[in-house]
């Protein structure tokens, strides 16, 4: 079995928090109408809304990150518009193409550790409108950001501001991808609070599949008149589940009791260990992340011995002899499991 | 709670078979790959290929039945092909768009309570060819068909292999959505088996939602050649699920020991006796049904006082009078739920 | 050659107005900016505007109609929209795919001579916002009609305010496909002015190609603020001239001295007596057309004779021993042709 | 009129030649069948074919460079593959999203003048094909280049052969956008033939827009078994042309007695003209032009002046305070004209 071997490789590889398994054996047998229609993800939905401060949001319950922003993106966005994101961005290479599937090109910018900067996002609006020949191009409709980034980087509160100051100045829509949002959330270091993403963004979504559930992603739109037709375009998609109650059962169980806010602690934790170790069993560090994904650079002759004692996860070519990894811990990564690797990390076996 | 009172109204009200639970809860904690690269996951392709007869077929798990319809569609289709349905079909009619959106247009032909005719398919594909103008029209490249229809009725084994030699004659590939699945295989009049499926259809899929699971469908390619880059068709429609072992582990779970085989069974059992009850009780058939779902005309002055007994489902207007209401049963239907339904119909309380 | 033989197939064989060509002819060598910018386009539009008592509408000129209907259709659609038009309807049947290809599903009504019925339509639209489900379903955002229809047959005033009506009623926009609008504007019957579509419309064409031009369409969107990136969708359809000012020149030459107001006058002169001949020659119409295309009904063993002697179009079966014809007459039609058609109609050569 | 000052803005502000206009009025009244099935366009297929001395060639006639690149793209790749082009190809930058409105992303590479590396395309091909994760984005299907490319720049021929041997290699089409074709076959440093391209190149079109017709492009492909329903695409993209005659006598014209090869002759003269002036007058190239367009670097302050005298187009900014302009002449440009601009240059005027 897989599962013997340390493996810190991602942070989608378990099952969910006990107490989402235990709801849903509880209501098994229960019949609830389906498509979210139901009680108990209304009650998660108004959860959600209490703790974002914005008791009008839209939320609605989607199944996967690439799928979610897919539907967001498409559904902000007109025919002829494109959204902006960073050169790094999930949607810009990992998704299979799955935003111009609906029609919409990605506008990549440089990435500042899988950040924008905003200052760069206004220079690139304030280009295309003045470009003469603006009308030939796509307009940037919508601006994608991540937090964490795909490198477990942090946007400030500052930061989302000026982003979402030069949205408005130039008729975008500012979106944040919140698939590992409970590891910000976890961090220190983290000054944004799920109630600045509901001022500062058209739309965001809180991830579930890494942060806890089983699968789910909990989309929040402030304004829900934005996009009055939210529930066809969800099932346009092929995106609206069935039985939506297992959806909103998980979140409901995330948001009670503020688990989601603390769900990441243990994997921030750990990781912030691991990467103590790496520094201090000289590792390079290819920077120094907040949350629960460390990366490091190491010797190509060394990843063959490494990877038969811990599961990581190849990140880049950093150059022709070294390579850059991955280590991510998650919300059930234990004392145990970290302790093993840091021992790893410090013995001579790998050298 | 909505439990309380009795609901025929659907099937995929309840949860999961109480085996695919119990797997779950054992196996939360196991660290496996993702995006159905697994060992479960595999374990599970490997019985499905088993019970299709057919060793080499690609099987992938998608979560639900509208997305699992667009991307097996879309992958088979070229951009100027067409797929062929049943104006009933589920998408022509209730899946908001989901094949348009990928570009191909659903072309409808009458139902015959919910089945193709082979001869009018045939028609149609010889009439697109003779037209001297075809090459301004839209190319059929596919038959959509459902086992069970969206009435609950029942293609023969000699209307697919009628439909496969009219699907193979014009070059359109033969896909059969098998949301229902389990509901024809425990019905008795059925003569379709699962190696039928596979040796007459160029893809289907196995319901799971409606059939015992929590969510997920099994799409089967007898000859994966066909569709060489099936994975990323998968992802690019945001159908890519990351704890992929959750979709194996409950195929594997319905494919043990012939589940799926019988699982439908009550469910056809109660249908059956309701469908007796209703002409006992001198209600009028819309038709009559050989699997779980059972159609009924009845009075519009009766609807209201029905309702409040039993959850059924509007399906469509009868005449000015009368309205065509269906009943469902599904896997976990109990005796006492049906044997209450029934004493229900036969009292007076309703006229 | 082709030419010397009768040619009443269609109304697109030849090429322009002479008008048409002599400016175009004095105009080669001039420079001007690209992309309908220049000041013959200029011109040409602000004499649509004129023509059709809007002074503030959007003009903008494609090359076909194919195209035209696609970039519209699509401009006025949100993605989880499709546009109601008759089973006989241009888009329903000979585009190919092409709106489907943006995404939109057309939704087909019964036709009536090619017309679409108001109360069809207003029940249609009642019908899906009723719908417990329409929220599954496509939402109709939009009423496709063409005047002439594709029969050759008219809607009169009262028909296009009734649907403007409807349309208003259900947030639908109203659009006309035009290719043949100058055979409409040059019959007696015809009732609809330019005035009339620009009141009733949200958008229409005016046709070109069929109608004196060489090539061309010219769209009107009375209200422009409607579609604000209008010149942004044409490009990214593909369908932005480079060289405008030659779409320009042929409407500005078309609405010079209200040309495109009588140039279909020949044709629909001609198209009368031969329908007037097929009558006296014991020839069954299909039924009464008022403009410039002609249909009957012909025994099949007559066909090749016939072909043998004057070119038609196939239309449609009738039964298995009789065929529908078509006949077209177009602006250049001649007397001499005509007459020579309705000699050869008289003539017993064909029986 | 914005005829009466020197304009050098552009390469399609004209007419056409001469002998297309003549032969339009000559055949004007003709009567044909549409959509390119007439003698005329079939003429010009064959004299298309034999230049490129590939005889079983599909050709089609399309109307303008975007048109034609959406339509050929889209007909190569399958709905989850991507094109790639130079950061600076007009489908990257200028065709507002044609080819993602199809389904496709666009995948960039850094340009060279224009110009895509041969060695840096096999290496992303290389790269996509070896990363673990390249299921999860986007399959490169085709190379996109143009011939001249947007900086007037040539492909060698050795370098289209290596071009095809890495298209070969990972199973990608190799697309050669000819816009301004005639240009580089008017080029003395030009190795590249009609011939070269059909051996080396899946599909290329002959720009005629840009290139002495009054508008059209014509699409080659060596191998028409490649695209079968080549005619049906191009209809669903809305793309097909009516009076097709008129596209394909533009191209008989301009394939007879090889008028194509040396009509872009008087253009690179003139260019190469104000090239050698600018130089000799102190201006500053961008980079030495082998073609038909001029690209110098000129200080901010003077571009008003210089527009009060001379249409220009505005390329890029080069730093805060300079800016790249663009010359343009074309086959119609005279002697005069160069002349009157290589005067200006020269006189202090402009400083």
């Amino acid at each position: 079995m897989t599962e013997k071997k340390l493996n810190f490789s991602c942070d989608y590889m378990k099952g969910a928090h006990p107490d989402i398994l235990r709801r849903m054996a509880e209501t098994n047998m229960m019949k609830t109408p389906g498509y979210g229609l139901d009680e108990i993800s209304e009650a998660a939905r108004e959860k959600i809304r209490r703790s974002c401060g914005c008791e009008h949001a839209a939320v609605e319950f989607l199944t996967g990150g690439t799928q979610t922003n897919a539907v967001v993106i498409d559904a902000f966005l007109r025919s002829y518009q494109g959204v902006i994101a960073a050169e790094t961005g999930h949607i810009s290479t990992h998704e299979a193409g799955a935003i111009e599937a609906a029609g919409h090109k990605v506008l990549t910018l440089p990435h500042h550790l899988g950040k924008l900067d905003p200052d760069e996002v206004r220079q690139y609006a304030e280009d295309y409108w003045n470009d003469a020949n603006h009308e030939h191009m796509v307009m940037p409709g919508m601006v994608y950001i991540s937090h964490p980034t795909e490198y477990g980087t942090l946007y400030t509160r500052k930061e989302l501001e000026d982003l979402r100051s030069v949205c408005s100045q130039y008729h975008m829509a500012l979106y944040l991808d919140g698939a590992r949002l409970a590891y910000a959330l976890a961090c220190e270091q983290n000054d944004v609070t799920l109630q600045d993403l509901a001022s500062c963004c058209d739309a965001f979504y809180i991830g579930g599949t890494k942060c806890g559930a089983l699968f789910g992603e909990a989309v929040v739109i402030p304004d829900p008149h934005r996009i009055p037709a939210f529930f066809t375009i969800i099932k346009q998609h092929g995106a609206l589940f069935a039985k939506g109650r297992l959806l909103g059962l998980q979140f409901d169980t995330l948001f009670t009791d503020g688990l989601y806010e603390r769900i990441g602690i243990p994997a921030v934790r750990a990781a912030q260990q691991i990467q103590k170790a790496l520094v201090q069993n000289g590792y390079q560090l290819y920077f120094e992340s907040p949350t629960n994904q460390i990366f490091c650079v190491v010797e190509n002759r060394m990843l063959e011995k490494l990877g038969q004692k811990v599961e990581y996860s190849f990140w880049e070519k950093y150059d022709d002899s070294h390579t850059v990894i991955r280590f991510a811990a998650d919300w059930g990564t234990t004392r145990e499991e970290t302790d093993e690797l840091i021992a790893l990390l410090a013995s001579a076996l790998l050298f």
